[in-house]
Parts: C-alpha cells; structure tokens; sequence
C-alpha cells in the first residue's frame, strides 16, 4: 500500500468515525440532556483529531469479520473509545492538572464552558461510552463493557495520568514505560481488542490484537516524544520542546533520541508482525502501524 | 414491622454493604492500580453514609429472588450504585462546584489528595463501577450497564447538576422537580430497578420497582429539604439553613414548608402502594419508604 493508499483509507475512516460520531452524539437532546451540556459535549468530541482509537478498532472488525452484517457493535464500540479519549483530554486539561488554554488550536473545555461545566461534560462523556456499550441486544456487549472499564479505570488509563502527576517519578525506563503502558497504551490496545471481539474473532485473532495494540500504543507515544524535540511546531499545534519545558520525562530524555527511534522501529516490526496472519501483507494494519511513527503531527 | 426493626434491619443492610465495599475495593491495588489513588478511592468510598442505594437494590432483590444464589449480580450493581454516588459526591466538593471542606465530618477528597487527585479518584470510581456491573456472566449484566449508564449520565445524574449549577434557574415546582429527578431521582429510581433485573424479576414488578423509585427518591429530596430548615445541625453534619444560605432552590422555598410535608407524605404513601403486592403489608421497602422522609439526618 503506498502513502497515497494510506491517506485515502485514513480519510475514509476518519470520514466514518466523524459521522458515527455526530449520529450518536446528534441523540443527547432527545434524550433529556440539557442543551448546554450537549454542546459542552460535542464541542470536545466534534473538534477533530487522528481518530486513531476508533480506527483501529474498526480496522480491526473489519479484518476479522468481512462482512458489514456484524459492526453495529464495532460502530458502538469505536464511539466509545473516543468518548472516553475525548474525557480524557477534557479533564487533563483542567486549570489543576496541565493547565491547558488550547487543545487542537481551540480553546479547551473549561475556558470556554468553564470549568464546573468542563468537568461535568467530561463525566457525561465517560458515563455515556459505557451507555453506548450496552445499548444493544449482542451478548458480546458485556465483554466490550468489561475490557473498556478495565482499560480506562484505575488500573489503566486514569491510573497512568496518576502516576503521570505523581511528584517522586523516577527517570526511568520502566516507570516510563508502565506510565505510558496504563495512560496511553492501555485504551490503543483495547481499541484493537474491542474491534476484534466486536466481529467475533478467536482467541488467536484476541491474542494478536493484544500484541499490535500494545507495540503500537508504544510506537505512538515514543513517535510523540521524538516531535516533541524535532517536530514541526505548526503542524503539532503545540510548541517544539514543550514536554521537555513542563519537566516531563520522554523517551528521548531517559535513553536518548537515537535509541528512541530504534525502539519505535522494532515496536512497529512487531506490529507488522503480529497482524500478517489476520490481513495478509501490506494491509491496512500494517500500514496504520508504519504510520504512528511517520507522521509529522 | 416496628421502629426497633427498621433500625436493626438497616444496620444489617448497611454492614452488609459494607463488606461488599470492602471486599471489591481491596481488589485495587492486585490489579494494577497505583496505591495512591486506590487510596484516595477507599478514602470517599469507606467513608460511611447511608447507603440507601445499595441497600435499595438489595432489598428489592431480596423480595424478589427470594433466594441468595442469583444475588451475586445483585450484589455488584449494589457496589456500583455506591461508586457512582460516591464520585459524584466527590466531584460536586470540588473548588469549582460546591467548594465544600467537608463532608461526613471529614475533610473533602481535594482537601486531603489535592484537586487533580479528587478529579482522578472520582473518574476511577465512575469506570470501575461499570467494571464491577460487567464482571460476571450472567446476561443480565448488559442490562444493568446500561441502566446506569442512563440514569446516571447527561439525561440523568449529570445532567440535573448541570440544571443545579445553571445560572438562569428559574425558581418553579417543574423546574424543582426536573432538577432533582435528574441528580438524585434518576439513580434512587435505578438502584429500585437494577435490584429487580439483577434478581429477574417480572415487568410488573420493574414497573412497581419504578414506582416506588420515583416515588421515594422524591420524599427522600423534599425531607432534605425539609432538615435544611427544622434539622438539628449536629445529626446532619451540616449548618441549618445551609441550602437557603447558598441561594439553593428547595422546596419548602418554592412551594411553602407545610405543602412539602403534605407531596412528602403521598410520595411515601404512593411508594408504599407500589411495593405491597411485591413482600405484603409492613415489609422491609415500604418501612424504608417511611423511613426516608422520618429520618433526622
């Protein structure tokens, strides 16, 4: 698959995800959410951005069930993964966490709602995924309630961002690895999962998720770390250097650049690797992959 | 059934609930959960109250199943009502909703882990309490996912603290009562009805459960309402005269102190007719019904 094929794919699936997106969130009104919260809610969630989570849990469904018959609960459980995403960021970027103005060169949840509404909006969207979960009759909903919670509580994802603030982070690999594991890989790997139990696939295709989703959620955030220090400010939206400047620790900090991209590069072989039996060479996967660590935003 | 029984028989209820609190939070730390914030979740969650949640859900599946072997459904959906409550509790004390210092005699969770602690212990608690619903195998537990997930979200839970915190609240019965049937109704109605699914119990009874929910939570409000103004500071843990002070709408406010005694009184007699048929005169839901607006804290 050239780059041309890989920007057509990610346009139709962000396209996809966009109105999946605006569907479900198009139902908050009719059903008793106050206007104002509803805006609060799309503002965030209709602002954008890669889509990655609910790409790769649809690409995943995809691979696995061939068929269209099947997605309504990939196509539930890819909003999901983005609702959750989208609280995320709402509430990381509260006045007492970073402290954010901007997010994607919009103005963030709390500054334009403020920050009683920021936080409510967030909480809505974190309860609504698990309402868009078990809004259908497939018996595979529970699991896909199971695997979100288990990848977004406390020992996933919210459980990342503490140690992420924690005041005694050592700078090492392994805290590095196990706070990014929970804060970002976690819901990478549960969105691979999600598509595949989704569609119904074996416990061979659940293991195979689990190996891609977890070394390209790696790839992904050491790719981010490596913009950070040699990234185009105006592409990212943010400035070069600005992890560095707020004391986070990043790859490049803790093993240097060069080993950085080493290990990214052997993160996207495994995930090529793990997803080959499932798609075949070259597809759309594997491409996805090459891509967390190619690209310039 | 006498008051001596209702005393005896709430403290049974509530140690039980506390067991079950304590058994599944202790399961934090074993799976990965970083001890600071597990901590912080243990120190709102194990922080006493009435539980009248839980144990809302659990007589109803009491009287239903009559038996204790399809209770373990019942028994997480008890915890997570819990959860739920308990993270909204901590994220309305926050500096930007309620700004209170205390609650339960206690230091407020911001006060004692800081805000963004308070934020993150309160959406690990939202997450697990889907973890716990979609921990087992019975089919059910999609359904009691999804009742969570609705009266706890933007139309339910959420969405009448939006209504609360709205600047432009008009003071009027319906807007009283949309309000407070959203932030606290909703869930007092849903801890009814996932006691009744958890146990499988009939439509009928789902309907009666639904009833008595609506009803009781109402009665529950309005005597709130009704100790802001006659209460004995001490019990409540709370100045009297709090709510008004904070230009809170109540209903002895809108509608007058003695017409709130009088919509207190049919709630609980309407509360009291939907459970009858369920476990006969005199039995444990309709004493609790009683007791709801009787109590003196």
């Amino acid at each position: 698959m050239s780059t041309f094929d890989l920007k057509s794919f990610l346009e139709a699936q962000q396209a996809r995800v966009e109105a999946l997106l605006h569907a479900r969130s198009a139902r908050l009104e009719p059903s008793g959410t106050p206007s104002m919260l509803a805006e609060a809610m799309r503002y965030s969630l209709m602002a954008g951005g890669k889509r990655l989570r609910p790409v790769l849990c649809l690409s995943f469904a995809d691979a696995i069930a061939q068929q269209s018959t099947a997605l309504r609960a990939a196509e539930d459980a890819a909003c999901a993964l983005e609702y959750i995403h989208t609280y995320s960021l709402v509430h990381d970027d509260l006045p007492s966490m970073d402290n954010d103005d901007l997010r994607r060169g919009r103005p963030t949840s709390h500054k334009v709602y403020g920050e009683a509404m920021a936080i409510l909006a967030g909480d809505a969207l974190l309860t609504e995924a698990f309402g868009l979960l078990a809004s259908g009759p497939e018996p595979v909903r529970v699991a896909l309630c199971r695997e979100l919670a288990m990848a977004s509580g406390s020992s996933g994802m919210v459980g990342g961002q503490v140690l992420d603030i924690a005041e005694d982070r050592p700078a090492q690999m392994d805290y590095l690895t196990r706070m990014h594991g929970k804060k970002t890989g976690a819901l990478v790997r549960a969105a691979c999962r999600m598509g595949v139990l989704a569609a119904g696939g074996s416990a061979e295709d659940l293991r195979r998720a689990d190996s891609y989703g977890e070394a390209v959620g790696l790839a992904f955030q050491i790719a981010d770390d490596i913009l950070d220090v040699t990234g185009d400010a105006k592409l990212m939206g943010k400035p070069v250097g600005a992890d560095a400047a707020a004391g986070r620790y990043t790859f490049p900090a803790v093993i240097g650049l060069e080993a950085s991209w080493v290990l990214a590069e052997r993160m996207v072989a495994d995930a090529v690797a793990a997803v080959e039996p499932i798609e075949g060479p070259g597809g759309p996967l594997s491409v996805l992959a090459r891509y967390m660590v190619e690209r310039n935003s």
